[in-house]
C-alpha cells in the first residue's frame, strides 16, 4: 500500500540545509506501514534531498565545500541566457539528486544514530520548498527479520 | 502492482543529456497507476539518471562542471590498465548515481514545472543507452492527498 | 511484498569500496520476487551506496578522486568542534548519497555487464558496517515485458 504527502519548508537558500527527520517518521506513522520503504523527492530544479549529521558544524561545512566547487558567483551559460543567476543552483541541485529512498522496519525508518534526512535548497533566493514523501509498504505487523 | 520496461537512448557520450521524463510518464500511464513511485535505472557503468531543468544552456553548464571536475584527458588507473580511455566517464557515473526514484501521485509523476528527469551518458563513444523505469503502486484511485 | 535483510561488511574507511552485488542477488532470491525493486541503504552518515565497474584500477581511482575533492587532511568545522576529525568522510557521503534504488526484472537485478553494486565506506577507521536491503515486488511470475 502507498500513502504520500507533501511536507514544506521555508528555505533561505545557498545550500540551506534542513531536518526532515521527524516530519517522514511521522507520516511512515501515519501511513501504518511495517515494512518498506519511503521515497523522499524535492520538487524543483534547485534543491537535493540526501542524509547528513544534522549538526551545525558539518550543515556549515557542507555549505562551504559546496559553494568551492560551485561558486554563487560562477559564470554559466545558464544565468547569463536566463538572467536569473542561479546556475550554480542546479548545478549542485543536479549532482547531489533529487531524491533518496530510505526502508521501513519494524514501523521505522533504517536510519544511523546520527544520519538525518535532510532538504537542501541550492536556490539563490528564499522559498517555500515542497517535499513530496511516499511511503510503500506492508500494514503493520513485526519486522520479519 | 510493478510494471517494468526498457526505454533506449542513442547517446554521443561526454555528459550527453537526454530528456526523458515523455517517455516515464507514458510508462506510469500504461501501468495504470495512481499513487505509487517510478525507478529510472541507467543499466552500464558510464551513465547517471538525474533531475535537470532541460534547456540547451545548462545542459552545455553540466557537461562542462563535469569536465573541470573529472576531464576526458585526466590520467587514471583504469585508462592505463584497461586502454579504453574512460576512468573519467566511470567516475562521473558512480558519484552523480545511476538512479532516480520520483514519485507517482493522482497518476502523474511529481516533478517541479522546470525539472525533468534526464539519462546522463558519460561515455567516450556513441552507444545505444539502455534504462529501465519500474514502476510500483496502487491502481489508479482517485489520489489519497 | 516487502522482504528486508541487513548485510555487514568490515570495512577499512577512506572510501574502501566493497561489492555487494552477491549479497543483494541472494537476498532477491530469498524474497521470492519476480519483478520490483530493491533498496540499498548504508546505515550511518560516512558511507555510500553507488553502482561501479567493481575491478581494481577503478576502485584506486575512485578513492584518488575523491581524496582530491575533500582529502583527509581537510580542515573542517565538524572536525574542529567534535575532534573526531573525520569531516571529509560525512562530505564525501552526502554528497555521493547513502542509497541506490535498483529494478528486479525476471527474478534478477537489473545491471550492466560490468556494473557492481558498492558500499564506499569513507570513514578514518575501520568499522563493522550495516547495509540494509528493502525487496519489494511482486511473487514470483514470468516477467511482464
Amino acid at each position: 500500500m502507498f500513502h504520500g504527502e507533501y511536507v514544506t519548508r521555508h528555505t533561505r537558500g545557498f545550500s540551506d540545509v534542513h531536518d526532515l527527520t521527524n516530519d517522514i517518521q511521522a507520516i511512515v506513522e501515519r501511513a501504518g506501514v511495517g515494512e518498506g520503504s519511503v521515497t523522499v523527492f524535492a520538487v524543483g530544479s534547485t534543491a537535493s534531498i540526501t542524509t547528513l549529521e544534522f549538526e551545525p558544524a558539518l550543515v556549515r561545512d557542507l555549505a562551504e565545500a559546496l559553494e568551492q566547487l560551485w561558486p554563487r558567483t560562477m559564470r554559466s551559460h545558464h544565468s547569463q541566457t536566463w538572467g536569473d543567476d542561479n546556475g550554480f543552483s542546479h548545478l549542485r541541485a543536479s549532482i547531489l539528486g533529487p531524491s533518496v529512498v530510505v526502508p521501513v522496519h519494524g514501523g521505522e525508518i533504517v536510519l544511523g544514530t546520527w544520519q538525518q534526512i535532510v532538504l537542501v535548497d541550492h536556490d539563490n533566493r528564499p522559498r517555500e520548498r515542497r517535499i513530496f514523501v511516499q511511503v510503500a509498504g506492508d500494514a503493520q505487523t513485526p519486522g520479519a527479520v
